[in-house]
């Protein structure tokens, strides 16, 4: 199914003149603070994350997997749903697949579904920590830090293998996450283990094209770990510079320590001109996935003063590739990623009110109690219809979620699709 | 120095306008959706939270201390300097003494000099986790939970007196906070120390006076530490138990392990009817004691959406004793207040919003994407311009850190106390 | 298949020498500290812990699972699975069942099983974290703290049957563990959830035999959680109060915030009277299933200690169940238990050879260095050999790691088993 | 005082028979392993590990510090109890002065001191996190990474001095740890303490002498800290490689966040041939120093296991700067170094104890039980009679706390220094 754009026009009637007086009183006093308002709709307008494939149908758990009825079965209805969020928030127009859930059989025929639905083909995502049916060679023991050099190179050239499908899908980027570690001490060396994966990654990055970039993903812990290779930024930094100018450090907001100051990551990766990419989520006590801003809404704020000071003041830093990585068991996966979307969106126009000279000024005479009354005022300012502004422009919907629901979008999946359907992926 | 009532009314002239214009909107706003704005006013008004006397001056670290000029350098500068944080939100009614730190000189003096401030005396605290000059006894190994039953004895007698002086104030509960524990495994008997330590309090809350509460604080650790006597809600709770009804819990949000769920024991001990008081401050990685909401404002709001709950719904507890404990060294100490008391109104006021039962209504049929959009909506409204509303109701300044700095109330301090006082306590 | 004696002979032959020389030195030193070595080598034989059924398959992650050749796919098969296990150690007498996975078809052929190997049915364990096939009720949004009733009801009933069929084998005790909780802020009402809680505890309490303990597990977070309704041991022991004199809590090691000090929660319980099992595993971030002892064997040692202390202290607490609660996928599930077994037998028999007098003496002066010796003195002893002692009085064999390999036993099982069995349970 | 030769002799008499007993045993059954036990017992005697200054008092916290008679309140006395350690152990042969607590009045009289006591001098720590009485500028909001370029100019120049100092001692390396960081979001801007604090360490670099070494401490935070501006390893290893070649990271038991890998983090620095020194402490919660090996000692032997095999295989890799960096209130703080240095010496000869070979083979063919066991097997093993061994070689006494008691020296310092002095320090 697609969104019918009269209903769009029709909800936005129906809701347009509540938003008209709340717009205009809030851009209303920031403008008195010298802010300009329409910039920052623009920016809003501008800021696309895109959508993990794996996202779409209901996340997975130990104990076994909830499914949610007119889950998408194919990478064509992942498309489509894909399709239906950025309808709904026109900030949602790529798609980050997953090799070998999401191997497109005619890509000829996808793009052109893509299109359709103005979606573009973000960052590729391998997986080496999943046997594959039948697969020659198993990731039991690691895949690219495998001390078998078979396996090793059994990883490496999946991954050359995703990076050739996302050529031809468009893509322009690799990410490649791993869950190779140790659950037992002794079991690994680390220093081979760390080698390995170092002459692994460049053997992939040997085959990158020129236009394209690398993104290592770190992660401290998987559940029944010891150790992971690659546990922290500081590690992933280390191999993309031995690898070289395009490999960059992912950082997923998920993938830390418990009080982990994550933004001040996020600064130092930008000052050395190599975060690629961040991974959206959240979590109250591991590496929950849960739905972005749902635990930790400040963090994610502080986290995006950093990534708009980084975008505004490290041109040697890339553009970065943003992405959800959340999935959930108990919600509906597309208001789920309606929420996420929402929140994401919420903290970056938060971090773009903070007036960067007046803080920066506070900072230099050491006026503590200014900065944070500057960094909260910011925070503490209802944005939301600076976000309904931006929909406005782009003819999306005031209220996504209203939307989403009054539409009835999931029934009509459940009429098209089943009720027993479940995604590939996770 | 007081602050003076005509520069509070000039200040609020110039204000006036744009707030009424802030208010005007969102009580619009929040009225349609069938809110009650004035009775929520009232509720802001009637909060009142304790100010802790040991707050007023520059916390210590171990390093050492940067002391502030214009510290209270007595317990009547202390009442003075509570009495301008009342003045300036008419939310700071009340104090919280220390003994051995605060010992009145002069009672009825004292007690004068609180009412010409509008100020009551609430909770003391007891302290036995330092030795004062020329002790007797020493705490280095335990106070309540001393192995030695004259140490013991030596600290119920101190809590005992410590009481004495609070009935005289007019105070009707004792907090007692301990640092007694171990550093090292096998340094004390577990058993035999929890068992002293239930003795102990029996032998204090048995000269409680009638009308008043005792409160057992927890904690999990202090710096140097392998354990405390009293680490968790659950032995507090399992204590104030075998002590009697006038026993409760007090949590103090700081004291806690990583990622504890610190809602659930506030819902917890309303459930029980245990949950005596609460005290506020913020941190990022242990005990930090930083302005309250300066790091976790989604925690803050979380808490008190169980406060709030608890205090419609469970008639069997008590009210709460509320306090700040936190305290910083490098910032003002009355602007460090103010900050805390502004964010501590903000949760409260965006918990009221909460409709209950609505959300229980989602609750019970599992929405748990809409139960999200309730109590999120909540957060992300912009109510500081209600808590403006409540103080201009009681002629507080509609921004009391813009007051504060604009009166000098630090400078006017300065000239009365010189720039070298050093206030008493940590 | 059965161990063969005869083999167990031969080992014992090929390595009593050894073990004697070593056995004769760490008992004549110990003996001359005077300690009774007899006594310990009988509390080393004494000890028995229960192996979880569901621990003989290859444990799962969320990314699947890489099965064992040779798995029990019967209930049949895995008791005898636990008889190789106790023919090799003597410690492993029990087994802890898990309903549904190992519903008994046949009560008094599998009874008869158990008893040819030796074994007897330690705690049942039911499940309602997991929706069966074709079930009626989901607990996808809980079961015993489900808003709606029936649920609740369904959940009872379960843990009814289960206690049925333990009646049958002859079992005394129910180990009730919930994942039931939320993944977000507001998606339940705590007081609701835990009121809801107690209640379905007492309805399946209420018809639990006279001679039945209950054993109530917490745990303060599953993967993708915001909260769990039984959190922490003081939750767990509020409602153990709440039903009555044959609920006990029940601790699980990997069921705690980072650097939770578990001794100290074990003593508490025991002080009380209310510590009714304990399940072991190891974990290095969360709840991490690994092998007992092969991340913290000082932990777990000192949670021995308070063991053995209240074990000698505490008459009112009953005798505790032991289980362990572990499963990894990358160790033959066997050889993961033989190192388990061995784990815990070293810690405790370590915690035994603490000098409990001299340790009270030294805390009574204070002699902090002194405690610390007294308890590293006993943890740094190489107690292996009189574990070794202990299984030699038993006719199990010295080595039973050696053995197991030596014996061929996964050899045996996968033939005659097949090497695509899969366990059922986890 | 010094400790008596003869006393020596006459102790290490009485216990010679029992210790020869246990000796004989443990390397007889090590033998057996093929392992060398005269090189383990040789390593063990060329170990030396750094005593602090500051550790010779008693620590202090935020609540006051329990000072212990016989204190040192000189360097002289510093360097004659490091004297008496080293006699009583023949490990501790070196001490690393912290200034300005540890300024030499007269070098000569203080070298040729340490010359008669066997001392030499290890890494100058500088202190730019206090401000010194009557400082021209002030740390309070930061020292090498302040934005203003005075303060960072000071800092940089205290740490020239103290390379000053210390080059006239015969010091050939400078430890930098700092307090700089915020502590509340806001206050600082990342990017610019970051560069800053690079500036400032160049600036301590360019005038490091040719044959010194410039170790970085890293630390996740400070009680009341929101972030500190070196976190992490990975920052500290980024500006170790900014500086050059002398530059090195430092770790610091204690300073990491919950779980941290820490070994991992010694593996990946050693493969990188940048590991500069390693401080010994241990923790329960946070940055607890307390006594090496009183709490984790599994980890410290993992560590260890590293350490073992960088110096091994990593010849790129200088030889490590080893320190004890704790201290603590209520024990005597000779004790608690001779505690801190046993448990040193254990770890490390246990790690000496695995067989690589056999280890290397073992993670090659995947046995990760097999793994566990080899590592496990050396942890178990008890090792103490080895490190007597080494000091029997050197004319140290067996037991060297029990030999610190006998021959009274705590009683002897205080006849001789009085029960009331001071240590200079924390």
């Amino acid at each position: 199914m697609k969104i019918d754009k009269n209903n769009i026009s029709d909800h936005n009637r129906k809701y347009k003149d509540s938003f008209q007086k709340e717009f205009n009183f809030v851009s209303g006093k920031l403008e008195q603070k010298g802010i300009n308002i329409e910039q920052i709709v623009q920016k809003v307008n501008d800021f696309q994350v895109a959508i993990p494939s794996w996202a779409l149908g209901a996340g997975g758990t130990r104990f076994g997997r909830f499914s949610y009825g007119g889950e998408p079965s194919s990478l064509e209805q992942k498309l489509q749903d894909v399709g239906i969020l950025h309808s709904l928030t026109r900030s949602a127009g790529s798609v980050s697949l997953h090799i070998p859930w999401d191997i497109p059989k005619d890509i000829k025929a996808i793009k052109e579904i893509a299109k359709s639905n103005e979606i573009t083909f973000d960052a590729m995502n391998s997986n080496t920590f999943q046997d594959q049916k039948d697969a020659k060679k198993s990731y039991k023991f690691g895949s690219l830090n495998n001390s078998d050099k078979e396996i090793r190179d059994f990883a490496v050239e999946h991954n050359r293998e995703v990076i050739k499908i996302g050529k031809e899908l468009g893509s322009k980027s690799l990410t490649v996450w791993l869950a190779d570690g140790a659950s037992f001490p002794g079991q690994l060396n680390f220093q081979r283990a760390l080698d390995n994966t170092q002459d692994s990654l460049k053997g992939i990055y040997d085959t990158l094209p020129a236009d394209w970039k690398m993104f290592i993903e770190y992660k401290p812990y998987e559940p029944n770990f010891y150790s992971t290779t690659i546990q922290d930024w500081g590690t992933s930094f280390m191999l993309a510079n031995a690898c070289g100018e395009k490999a960059y450090t992912l950082v997923d907001l998920g993938h830390h320590l418990p009080n982990t100051n994550i933004e001040q990551i996020v600064a130092t990766l930008m000052y050395k001109g190599k975060l690629g990419g961040f991974h959206f989520n959240d979590s109250k006590y591991g590496d929950d996935d849960v739905t972005v801003g749902s635990i930790k809404p400040y963090a994610l704020f502080l986290i995006f003063n950093e990534l708009v000071y980084g975008m505004e003041n490290n041109p040697n830093n890339p553009e970065l590739a943003w992405m959800i990585d959340a999935s959930h068991n108990i919600k509906d996966p597309l208001e789920d990623l309606l929420q996420s979307i929402e929140a994401i969106l919420v903290a970056y126009t938060q971090a773009l009110l903070i007036d960067q000279k007046e803080l920066r000024e506070a900072q230099l005479r050491h006026d503590v109690v200014k900065c944070q009354e500057i960094v909260q005022d910011a925070y503490r300012t209802d944005v939301r219809s600076i976000l309904q502004a931006a929909r406005l422009k782009t003819d999306a919907p005031l209220n996504p979620l209203e939307a989403y629901r009054s539409f009835e979008v999931r029934k009509n999946l459940i009429q098209e699709r089943g009720s027993k359907t479940v995604a590939t992926g996770l």
